[in-house]
């Protein structure tokens, strides 16, 4: 990796913050953050501005230009990347870091009075826009929105903005139409009295129109905006995309529709100045529906006093609820995944030994067979292939530079998962092609103790998913040992893989309580720095539980697992199980028999169907 | 009960709102918080100012008179209370039920345009005033503060504020002297840049000055405040109480003290003015450290650039942190604690199947059992003593009118504790003196395995108590239960039973990480209304761990069990126990037969030392 050499690209920058053709008055300070106009955790090339600035192109970070310095924030997942990145151009501000300065303290301490700090006002979040704009203000400074980003201004070969086909989902795969969402959405505005949402996350506008697209690798969303009024409908969408008859068809944009069902499609940039007339006509104690993540520049537009912000939109909660159709889908889903999974394990274990699979092979060769299955899209994240050391390394992704050969000698972990059609799939399994030792078995076992309490346990309908982070890590805190990570997070169905507002993690943030419908990963791992890692991941199903009491008749939760592959029997110590824990892993197993095995049949592929067999003997 | 009669006193209330001896301007409505000017949990008779205008003496409840209108704001433990004790002059205002208006929609709800509402600024914490004055100025009117206090203004009768003598810890309770504690405040106060700081806890000021005091009933406290700069320190403190020669030695107020460490004594209402003094006297940056619950008087006599405001102050951290004196005192209390309840159980064991003792009775003689022990002061709260189905009213207190005698055919619940000089006790055990039915033992068993979950769980050094409230649920989740209190909070050492930063409660507040030397109660409960209440609560000691392994080097954290008293084990259905938690029974009453039994042996009590032999026989 040899970092960027950006002396230019920064004088360029410096220069059209001075330049009157895009700046009113000249910015003494640019922020390049990270995401998109819809605070997007995965952002299209076109929108990679920070990593086109700067060359660090982690998932993480933030860019601020001065006349005279450079500096970038990113956390620790990112330390020695970022520095292998960027020229010395750049200083590397190590966030978590006691000696760290914050962005606002950093601006203070090195802006000459009174000065402007510029940034693209679609790119910065509100909550953030009113932190930053509170801390230079009290220091004499201002935070002022630049319309035209000064990055697209200099970036002479930036990619368009992607703009591609629209795949419709039909009632089988959503289980309700987008026009009974829109009633639903309206019965949840008119609870709360706000006459109007604005769907400013991509997720959001995929999910309530049952449309998906492939705007973002990993993400089948498409950019869009949409405002919902009480009768109206608008699509904020670009490009001839809504031409195609299928689309037009599946949003019935021809047919005589009630008025409050017909959708006005707009393009995608006039957003701004649509809301903007919402805004201006708004009667009085009429509000405006939003996320407190949206834009500053579109929260900007609706008065203060109208506006009616919400850590989660009434869609994000109700998207996070699958219905029958969306778990069947999920469910089917999964049994594909599971086969190609049994397909490339068994392939492992005979190439392996050879010693010519490489982590970037084994990635390729998994999804290549995730893409003989049926209603295969793409896959839901880059794969995570790693063995030995590279296995400690979180969110790895193997590149030639670091590319290992896997070995009868080490540990192999691998993350991945797939968008279908009908679902979306996330798994990690752990494996040993050769003999682990008993301390590689010992830290599984403890990792797979974990595994199984949260898969396992029971609470109360209600519950956050924080309450149960700590039987995830119990087993390990019981030896000295813990892993730096959460332990689930919400799964969407046929989108994104990381979806709120649900999770299972320690820090503690505001999710909404479990519900029965909810699916969530549960992932514990350990990590050994230079040696290996370990994390058995499986994504679950949150459903009701039977139980023999039923205290204030609340109702019971627990999960069932929707990942259906064998984890690994030669890595346990059976001898750390309780019976209890035995029993749950022989019961999976069997399922995973029963069911992976029919497909496997039916799919008439007897090789893995061996080997799926030979991995589910009970324990 | 019957009802407060209400109607003179709120005429009189009226007529004072509107009294310009009493206000600038007429106030429309007037608050009536719960608290003293120290916000302070446990308060003196003198400051139950809502209990005399209302009759309404629970713990927690605001108060609102306008010249129409009186109502109450509670919560769901004191509903009933407060609609027996409140005439119907009141309108009781449920909090937590959906339709229950907020203090402030209320206000705005009935208020004539341009309200002024007034507050003693003394009584309300700043956070408190800054939500209301903010709610009340969009709606157009203004909360004010009302310097003398309107209910004082009406009160008769009002009692003294107490002025008891002060009670002097040497070095052998308190492990350092508050030279050294000064020391060691200044010291954060400079790592913060900070040279003021404000003490307005009660339990602050106490323990840095190494005095106690009984001005408030169970809390070991005194009336005072203390404003400690980084050369001066000032005690606000009222009454010729530092006359007495032993807290002038003890305070070395007649020595030729370095000036830094010299205390001027000031009195205690003249705290106000000596702040702002203070205030005025600030050159740039310099910024005076308040806890963010300080009341609004204190906090706005400092102007706002000036104010370092944090929620918990640096002298609550450091207290909650017990040295080796005081734990190995805690140690002490706790074991006179023990004895005492040996002689009450086994007196209770003989006494019982009489037909002859209430609760009151069983209340009266567990306190005098405990005076009967060295260094007793007083009990450390009101007497929990409750059987059958008064043990499901999780915040009991027997009064004659529900006064209940006990039986061998109900559950007891008692959960009692003492101040003693040397530490502070709080205890809870179950017992029953017939047989009880399966059903029973089997709630009381999962209440156990909560019980020991928390106080045998290893956990990571740096680990917050909330994620540990789980493991006490989660025996009883398996079957469908729940209880709905929190599982700990902290413990003072001789001062008050609960105290900040830390505890273990699914309520996710701000809590400091746990640290060797931390003190917590370990009390989970199962509860059925009209039948029965269970809790099983030990005061437990945060030590390190030893583990087989340790994760970057973090270090790990148990608990000890500082309560010694047996687990009832007639209530224990074993089958549901595993061979660990019957260990961990096992081990604890052998340590309670070795370290009570002897105390027993010393202090000649024959009968309760066979009494505790017959309790700890292994499971």
């Amino acid at each position: 990796m040899s970092p960027k050499i950006t002396t230019e690209l920064l004088k360029q920058l410096r220069q059209v913050m001075k330049s009157p053709k895009y700046v009113q008055e000249p910015v003494q300070a640019y922020i390049v953050p990270s995401g998109d106009a819809h605070q997007s955790e995965y952002i299209a090339p076109c929108d990679c501005r920070r990593a086109f600035i700067s060359g660090f192109d982690g998932s993480a970070g933030t860019a601020i230009v001065t006349e005279q310095h450079a500096a970038m924030w990113t956390d620790g997942r990112y330390f020695l990347q970022a520095a292998h990145q960027m020229d010395n151009n750049w200083t590397l501000m190590k966030m978590g870091l006691k000696d760290t300065p914050t962005q606002e303290d950093w601006l203070v301490s090195i802006l000459p009075e009174g000065s402007k700090v510029g940034v693209d006002p679609f790119i910065i979040p509100a909550d953030q826009w009113k932190r930053m704009s509170k801390a230079l203000k009290s220091a004499g400074h201002d935070l002022v929105p630049v319309k035209e980003n000064l990055i697209d201004a200099i970036w002479a070969d930036c990619p368009q903005r992607p703009c591609k086909p629209l795949i419709t989902l039909d009632l089988g795969y959503t289980g309700v139409s987008w026009r009974d969402k829109i009633v639903a959405l309206r019965s949840k505005m008119a609870e709360r009295k706000v006459p109007w949402f604005v769907v400013t996350a991509l997720d959001e506008v995929a999910w309530l129109f049952n449309l998906r697209g492939s705007d973002v690798e990993y993400n089948p969303v498409f950019f869009a905006y949409a405002i919902i009024g009480m009768s109206t409908i608008r699509l904020f969408i670009d490009g001839d995309r809504v031409m195609d008859p299928a689309v037009r068809e599946h949003l019935q944009l021809d047919s005589s529709l009630e008025p409050e069902f017909k959708i006005q499609v707009v393009p995608y940039g006039s957003i701004l100045t649509e809301l903007q007339a919402v805004g201006t006509g708004l009667s009085l104690k009429e509000k405006v529906w939003l996320s407190d993540k949206a834009s500053y520049a579109l929260t900007e537009a609706i008065p203060k006093a109208y506006r009616y912000l919400t850590p989660y939109t009434p869609i994000c909660i109700a998207k996070a609820v699958k219905n029958a159709s969306e778990t069947d889908g999920m469910r089917r889903a999964h049994i594909k995944d599971a086969v190609a999974l049994c397909e490339l394990f068994n392939w492992l274990e005979k190439e392996v030994p050879k010693g010519t699979v490489t982590e970037i092979i084994a990635a390729d060769k998994a999804e290549e067979f995730r893409s003989q299955q049926e209603d295969f899209v793409e896959l839901s994240f880059a794969t995570i292939s790693s063995t030995g050391p590279n296995g400690a390394i979180i969110h790895y992704k193997p590149v030639p530079e670091t590319n290992r050969t896997l070995s009868v000698n080490e540990i192999y972990l691998l993350d991945s998962g797939a968008q279908y059609k009908d679902g979306t799939t996330d798994v990690t399994r752990t494996m040993h092609f050769g003999t682990p030792s008993a301390y590689e078995k010992e830290c599984f076992t403890y990792v797979l103790k974990g595994h199984i309490a949260v898969s396992a346990a029971i609470f109360p309908n209600g519950t956050k998913g924080h309450l149960l982070d700590s039987f995830a890590r119990s087993a390990l805190w019981d030896c000295g040992l813990d892993y730096l990570h959460g332990t689930g997070h919400g799964v969407g169905s046929f989108l994104n893989v990381h979806e709120g507002p649900c999770g299972i993690s320690y820090k503690t943030f505001a999710d909404e309580p479990l519900e029965a419908g909810m699916i969530v990963s549960d992932e514990p791992g350990y990590y050994e720095d230079g040696s290996f890692g370990i994390r058995i991941e499986n994504v679950v199903l949150v459903i009701p539980a039977e139980t023999k009491y039923n205290f204030k008749n609340r109702g019971s939760l627990t999960f069932e697992p929707l990942t259906l592959v064998p984890i690994q029997t030669k890595m346990i110590d059976v001898n750390l199980l309780t019976q209890k824990e035995c029993n749950w892993v022989n019961d999976y197993h069997q399922k995973c028999r029963e069911v992976i095995g029919a497909e496997l049949e039916r799919q008439g592929r007897h090789e893995a169907l061996q080997w799926l067999v030979r991995e589910t003997e009970p324990l």
